[in-house]
């Protein structure tokens, strides 16, 4: 990964330039209206004393329809881009030794297409209990897959980065991974007018990018978490003040496990980029996703149905809107952040309800 | 329905007439390119002896995305729109009486919204054994639902034609419909630029439909059929050279279970506008399902995918496609018929595997 010194500074300024540079390595990825979800979150909760009444329309950025399936294409295809104008990384034969990545999730995928684009190696460190089916998806990007032990996939990164002279790629807290996730929120912006933007937070890449692309528009940015077994860390951090380090959930919404980065709260908390923090149950991210493939015919991992969760079930956000934004109600951007979700996770999933 | 001596000719002119008449009313629904699926395609098969090597390009026309989730809304968009234009019924108190369908299927759905979007009164009768989703979803389109008997549909309906003055739409062998359905293909044509289409083949409106909107234009078009329990009905009568009236089958693809109209039949086989029928397994149905929805992100319904398993799997197609386009291969669209499926359907068929 470039140096941090020497990137660009975490502006909307700068997410436009690194959107110009992956515009064509990425795709622009629709933007889908719902009328009938519109219709149900401007619908009042029943079984509710003074249920919120707000009015909202929505708009999903299908990240699912991304490459690889998933937003994380967006950041890997920057830095790898970055990497590329970096010539310290060039003579020290960074073209040879390729990069490393530990992930069993998007972000290794992602992270083996764009490096492959570029004809360099790519090592991706995947825990040995992860899906066959996931590592067969990451050597057909043509990465070479490390797996590891559970609780030893960093330690696996930094010996190839020692033995192979391999240049670490993290998955969400770097400056150019922010900047790389930051186009979802640019293109959104041009494809349609909205107030506001909710995106799923894990590590906060997504969500950081998403509130730097916002900042100065006067679009608000939210953020959605799982409240399973504590998985709303920035929630909780935002109440407490400080950024929660540690995390162990087993929420459905599989990509939404982990804590936010240094680099990621920093924008997220620190700068007050994103203006608020909501989380929902289970049950409610299982019954967003079922709307999302009933209604919308769209494949998505439980992860990418959170901030739908937020806006149809969460009553403190609901009642927000009514308040902020009266009758006129608003247009809200729902990030799909992503689909690969295999057709035998999904029907465990729902034949067990 | 409008009285078939004042319908159009069954002609591309026509096809082209209906189609300036719904765009209003129906999406111009996407079409998405498939690079790892036509990669699938484009692999000669293992296992075989001599396995064709054909050279295809998948288009996958989205009707899934359509109005009530199936191209079928933009067949009852036109029936509804020729009727208004019908003096005598006008004057016989059409808009008042009402139209009536039986379909336990999308026809129910697409004639409740296009009916109610005119203030038309609309009657669906369907068996009693049908989903309660199924009757949701229709009544939330405005109509009257009337549950009936396994095998007494027809006759519901005529009573209700005898009571009311309502007038019947069938759900495909009409000439209307037929026009509606055609415009699947025109709006491909206009998208991409195709050598051939693979459409999904039941009561026939949607692949003569597509037949007619490629009549003159040199571009092929193809039905594909379950073959399980003889769903196949249009490809044994191509082989018969006399249209099958009787099949009985409990195939997956369950929207694709009846027999081939009259006046589709015409269109299809007799005036030769469609080159060839292909069948495929249960077992290559469901493998096509799980690539498009985990490969291209789209919810389907098993019906939906049958085309792609022909592309996919139909060693006869494959090898035609091998001799007559050679090395420069076809760009071959793919009609998604619809996406009406529930989430707890498409559990119960992969769960079982």
């Amino acid at each position: 990964m470039a140096d941090v010194s020497t990137c660009l500074p975490l502006t909307r300024e700068s997410a436009i330039e690194a959107h110009k540079v992956i515009e064509p390595l990425v795709h622009l990825t629709p933007v889908m209206s719902g009328a009938t979800l519109s219709k149900m979150a401007s619908t009042p909760k029943t079984g509710v004393i003074n249920p919120a009444k707000p009015v909202i329309r929505l708009w999903f950025k299908c990240e699912n329809l991304q490459r690889i399936g998933a937003f994380k294409a967006r950041g890997a295809f920057y830095a790898i881009e970055k990497l590329k104008q970096d010539s310290t990384w060039l003579e020290g034969g960074g073209m040879q030794n390729g990069v490393v990545g530990f992930s069993s999730g998007n972000h290794a995928q992602a992270l083996a297409l764009a490096a492959r684009e570029s004809g360099i190696p790519a090592y991706i460190v995947m825990p040995d209990i992860v899906r066959p089916n996931k590592i067969e998806a990451t050597k057909g990007y043509g990465a070479e897959v490390v797996l590891c032990g559970r609780f030893e996939r960093e330690i696996a990164a930094s010996r190839i980065v020692a033995e192979k002279g391999a240049r670490l790629v993290p998955p969400f807290d770097h400056p150019d991974i922010i900047l790389g996730q930051a186009s979802v929120g640019l293109e959104l912006q041009e494809q349609v007018k909205v107030d506001a933007i909710i995106a799923p937070c894990s590590g906060g890449g997504l969500l950081s990018g998403v509130a730097l692309s916002c900042e100065g528009t006067g679009i608000r940015v939210f953020g959605a978490e799982p409240e399973f077994e504590g998985a709303d860390d920035v929630r909780r951090g935002f109440l407490a003040g400080k950024r929660i380090t540690e995390v162990k959930t087993s929420t459905i919404a599989d990509g939404l496990m982990g804590t936010v980065g240094v680099h990621t709260w920093g924008v997220i908390y620190e700068r007050k980029l994103v203006s608020a923090m909501y989380a929902v149950t289970e049950e409610e991210i299982l019954e967003a996703t079922k709307l999302i493939m009933e209604r919308m015919k769209l494949v998505i991992e439980p992860s990418a149905a959170v901030p739908l969760a937020v806006a149809l079930y969460n009553e403190e956000f609901r009642k927000m809107v009514e308040e902020e934004a009266g009758e006129a109600g608003w247009d809200i951007g729902i990030v799909l952040s992503g689909g690969n979700v295999s057709i035998e996770g999904l029907a465990n999933l729902f034949a067990a309800k």
